[in-house]
């Protein structure tokens, strides 16, 4: 069925398949979103699954199903938002797109490239979108740094990166949260806070991969062997050099840090912006030193972009979109979204290889 | 002599001992420093001291030097600054003190620790202050600094630092600079940026020297074998970790990253402060995410220490003061300088010994 010009499109109804406490934030974003609608939520009991619909506060009009089988049986759901602990990511990811729902996953997104790239085949099979959850690809701000590293006399070619994402857990998530259990995500710090840094790397260098990662040497691991703090080094042919640590042991820290030939940008809350309603990026560029070298300049300056609506919502608006030019115009699949996703995976794959073979240096291959 | 308390103490004469062109910043901050004043200056013609003593106004008082032992053997000469080549380093620092000059040594301090311990020796052994010419340790902002990230509840403990230096070298430089030269400072990017990258480390964490450190692979070697960019990643018992890199192929960055498990410490500028009457550092403690990490903060505070004196002025004043100390009042020279100076080339030499060993892991013996 096509909209007319006159009418509103119909917005596009997401399931939520799990009730884990990300899914509150992509609740209120689905629910911001212009275009999308929460119609379901599954979870292993339907007692969680009520509790989840009225704790957050959801219509009596959405769904509860008290299986996610039952979720994905749903006629009335276009699409999944799927924040299940990784290591059941596959399957069902899989099986939400063999009944053809759209996507929308949450990070890391698998264990392996090779899980990844089962589920990415799975969406193509059912021309399926999908798209990784990761929300600060879609805050304003990456739009108009993108620009900046775009303008090649602003920034130049780039030369070093360094980013570092951290949190500094309790004792509680050190013992019991999903992230920390091996069964579960197994790839703990360099999934959750990993994942980030090195999409924000390879986002820097437009997407080009390294061609070699070590990770840093000594990385901590809990006693089941999963990573609780972690870091590499990634190197590209022109010899550009990126570097990112990683913690759940350390304070929060968002920083990226671009320095290019011409001049560097900097931001310190790269993942989740310190403000909703504004996000802001310093540049510095046409540097000099002044007489003698007792100064120099001109100081970063501070670039503020303003927003509507947070980047988690931006991120539901565009997937909506990008579903509902596939089920409404017949469009096909947007296939940069998987395509980012899986470069992201290959590099946190060549981490998680280094580290095991005692951080020798991995090649990576696309 | 000693000076009586109705009496301004003596000002400490300086040499200055070559004309690099460092070696006019230096000047001027002789001039501006309390205690200090330029007496002679030296270099390998006569000619090419004249013309600095007439670029840099000096007194027509100053005494000009054909050559660096005339400068030394000149008894009215209490210390000397020296900004030769590294390679020039050992031969001419010894020279210094065993006229009993007190020691003011551009960095890097030397080629490897063993040539930097001959100048140490030679130091020690006729009683004579010795401290390299690192700047920013002396700035007002660098104290301050250390009492934030001393404050425990602020900071917490350090788990990752990042350090990056660089600037964009003109095609002059890369061809023809002393910093590029094997045979004059054969540590080239590493000795003269990395240098400070290290130094800032190990002074946030106290100089407690790392347990290893690793070269980042693929360093950037001119014709010569000259590092032009290149990086290391340190590691302690304790599971801290730091990586800097340094680069003379980059637009300018000085950033210093200091995050511990309460909070965060950040600077710009940590070399050259962006202005020479005041410096700032911005401080991130205490943090929360708002309900549904919809954002965090509080955002890093801003703090600006105004000085009346340049960093360079400041050392300066500090050096003339420990020199008085002995020449006028019978004091020793302070160890806590060359300790901090040895510290910091032992890693220096671990990076380069790293380098040279394609990159492995080199143990840390201070």
């Amino acid at each position: 069925m096509s909209s007319t010009a006159s009418e509103q499109p119909r917005p596009v109804r997401f399931g939520i398949l799990g009730c884990a406490s990300i899914a509150r934030k992509l609740e209120r974003a689905i629910q911001l979103a212009p275009g999308a609608t929460v119609a379901a939520v599954g979870s292993r009991s339907e007692a969680k699954a009520r509790r989840f619909a009225a704790d957050n506060g959801l219509d009596a009009g959405v769904r509860v199903h008290g299986s996610y089988e039952a979720l994905l049986d749903d006629p009335d759901v276009d699409a999944v938002y799927l924040p299940l602990p990784t290591s059941l990511h596959v399957r069902w990811a899989t099986a939400a797109a063999g009944r053809g729902k759209h996507v929308l996953l949450e990070k890391p997104t698998a264990l392996c490239t090779a899980d990844l790239d089962a589920i990415v085949a799975a969406c193509e099979a059912a021309s399926v979108q999908f798209m990784d959850s990761t929300m600060m690809m879609h805050n304003l701000r990456t739009g108009r740094m993108r620009e900046v590293l775009a303008d090649k006399d602003a920034i130049g070619d780039i030369r070093m990166i360094n980013s570092m994402l951290s949190f500094h857990a309790h004792e509680d998530f050190l013992q019991n949260d999903i992230r920390v259990k091996p069964d579960l995500d197994a790839l703990g710090a360099l999934g959750d806070l990993g994942w980030y840094c090195i999409r924000a790397t390879l986002w820097a260098v437009d997407y080009e991969l390294p061609k070699t990662v070590t990770a840093l040497r000594e990385p901590v691991k809990n006693q089941a062997g999963v990573l609780l703090a972690c870091g590499a080094s990634m190197h590209w042919e022109d010899g550009k050099v990126a570097t990112f640590t990683c913690s759940f042991l350390a304070s929060s820290a968002m920083d990226v840090t671009v320095v290019g030939t011409k001049g560097s940008l900097r931001l310190t809350d790269f993942v989740i912006p310190y403000e909703e309603t504004s996000a802001a990026f310093s540049v510095a560029s046409k540097l000099g030193v002044k007489e003698l070298a007792i100064g120099w300049g001109p100081q970063p300056s501070q670039h503020v972009v303003a927003t509507d609506l947070p980047q988690e919502a931006l991120m539901v608006q565009e997937f909506a979109r990008l579903v509902r030019n596939i089920r409404d115009a017949g469009a096909d699949p947007e296939g940069m979204w998987p395509a980012i996703t899986r470069k992201t995976q290959v590099v946190v794959d060549a981490v998680k290889v280094s580290i095991d073979k005692g951080c020798q240096p991995v090649d990576v291959t696309g």
